[in-house]
């Protein structure tokens, strides 16, 4: 008989932020390795250490106070985390994991040879590469950065010459590595979720459909209004990619729809934006199941309670606190809306929150949830600065 | 233009830890008096002051680091909330309302002259006035500490001379005030819940039917199985009680059903027991609403998210610890099970957890809140002291 055992999350963004909400009630204990005691999650929890997720040394220093280590997010040094499992430590997703994560030419190259359907790519170096690339598939292209990139960072549509010959300056002078992909005229774009036990147990949620705007996902709507065929091949290569990977703990696969088509665009080994619903829309939110997931223990349901879920993202429009519009937003879309703010300096484009929306109807819960972000960051923005 | 203001939390018990888990999604701040730094609450928050709420010191230091305080019990020193609100603080409720919750004699006397049905009572501070009450009411008679009394606690079933003997000494000896109350052949126990904003706007969550063991709740039950009538006068009677007292915040209203006749047993005026399926039972929990009640924040929708919610108490039994529990018992009930822990040491008897099960059918939803709660209980029982 021993205590539930100690998660460790390295990073302290809004993911930690809601994998505490989720673990006060079955009362795991959280352990955080934030960068700074003002990160979304260290303002809420009692139990932080303050370090970097690149420093071999803060790393192995936390394990020291955790049984079990989990991430925020992906942006952390593999090395410092593979030093971290050979001390012992349960690390889930492990370092193999997360390199598919961080790593878009990893990734790519294993997805390639596992026969798993993606765009053609391209390790490229040089504008030539780049314009052979594109003479073969068409223009435009897609360059990406290999590592590092998120939320519309880190990519880049190459028209012409012009444009790759300055993206591959700016890269040489950055030391950024690069690789090149067929531009995907996207019908839509899905994702696939997963909770995973180390025996393989899984549980799924529903195939949701993630609305993107320059980069940046702006709402998710679940269940994604798509043929069952297609629904199920997108459930067959989520379990897939899950399996090949090896993960433990949440994996969100993001895939394109082009015509009947799906390929896979990324793969993140944790908690992920497109699976923000479930913390209201589903039995078991991603949040709990990955939780579950890494200390082994049964899954929970990942059904839907309602026949419609739209969460939208609430994007900084400044330096905007977003607490100031709750009050309206309340009023204006009760009910079933449920604000999820993260404690977040804003700043222009950046996630500081989301809202979900639950329902019967989509097109009636897909309006609820625009006009409460809208309301919510609108009432923000009109406070800033006005005449007091 | 302001950030949300700090809500403070006298006590640190289940009651504040669920309103942290509230307050979080919405970035309210918290702040909580706690007796100690291993009080439920105080476990998971980072904004801790440490004190007595029956110190007027501690209460007037711990306000000046919050701009509302509430509370998590009535265990209060009233005098001391009235020097606190004689400062210019906003207390919700109210020193005036929170007396109505915490000294039975003003309730029954205050809810007489407003002409709301309870049973017969009469203060009492010897044995022949409890024998000359039961000559007229018949015996036995249910004898109530004025003060202090939960979960049983205080209240005594008296069946003559002797036992009333025994009480009036031992009272004597503690000095404790006594009433005695008709008692009354009870068919159900329900309940009404009311959250109230400081303009009188409400929002009404469902009667719900409390089932109690030796004065402690056991299950509730959302909706409870009664006719429309009775419901109705139900939820007009726990209107009129919270106008009455000009609660701000959550109201919960103890009723008794004898045959078709309704009567007020007790009031609490903040998040209750009989409350806790709202989590996931409702659009809107009652521990959101108590804090955007005393905000003074729309509300949310109190309406229920499925047909049948049904919580059961996790009492201890003894020195176990319910967390070992929490695999088997997710394992045995899922899907649409929901532990709630609230990291307190068990002793027996007392109230360590709950879990919340919703469906569609009542008798199968009770029955998996059944399982999961004795599951919880049992796999702790047996893992304590077995051999390893």
């Amino acid at each position: 008989m021993t205590p539930t055992p100690t998660v460790g999350i390295v990073g302290a963004g809004q993911l930690a932020r809601m994998m505490i909400e989720a673990a006060t009630p079955l009362d795991i204990p959280i352990r955080l390795l934030a960068a700074s005691p003002n990160d979304a999650a260290a303002r809420i929890s009692p139990n932080v250490d303050i370090g970097s997720p690149k420093s071999s040394e803060d790393l192995i220093a936390f394990g020291k106070h955790c049984d079990i280590v989990t991430f925020d997010h992906e942006l952390v040094d593999l090395k410092s985390i593979r030093e971290l499992e050979q001390t012992g430590q349960h690390v889930y997703p492990s370092a193999n994991a997360l390199l598919h994560a961080q790593d878009k030419l990893h990734q790519r190259t294993v997805f390639t040879s596992a026969g798993f359907p993606i765009p053609d790519f391209l390790p490229v170096k040089s504008t030539e590469e780049i314009i052979a690339f594109a003479e073969t598939h068409g223009w435009p292209v897609v360059v990406k950065a290999q590592r590092d990139g998120y939320d519309g960072r880190g990519v880049w549509i190459i028209e012409n010459r012009s444009d790759a010959d300055s993206l591959i300056a700016n890269a040489t002078t950055n030391n950024v590595s690069l690789l090149v992909e067929q531009f995907i005229p996207i019908d839509r774009e899905l994702a696939g979720l997963i909770a995973r036990r180390p025996s393989g147990e899984f549980e799924l949620y529903p195939i949701v459909e993630t609305v993107q705007r320059n980069g940046i996902c702006h709402e998710v709507i679940a269940p994604a209004a798509i043929p069952e065929s297609i629904s199920k091949r997108a459930i067959d290569l989520t379990i897939a990619v899950a399996e090949q990977a090896d993960v433990v703990g949440n994996m969100a696969l993001e895939l394109f729809l082009v015509g009947d088509e799906l390929l896979i665009n990324e793969i993140a080994t944790r908690p992920h934006n497109s699976g923000h619903f479930s913390i209201e829309g589903c039995h078991t939110s991603q949040f709990e199941n990955h939780l579950r997931a890494i200390l082994d223990w049964p899954l929970g349901s990942a059904s839907l309670r309602s026949g419609a879920v739209v969460m939208a993202n609430l994007l900084g429009r400044g330096e905007n606190r977003l607490e100031d519009g709750v009050p309206a937003a309340l009023k204006a879309t009760s009910p079933g809306i449920h604000p999820h703010l993260y404690g977040k300096t804003s700043r222009l484009g950046r996630k500081i929150g989301h809202v979900t929306a639950t329902g019967d109807d989509l097109e009636e819960t897909r309006t609820r949830a625009t006009v409460a972000a809208e309301t919510l960051m609108t009432a923000t923005a009109n406070t800033i600065g006005a005449p007091s």
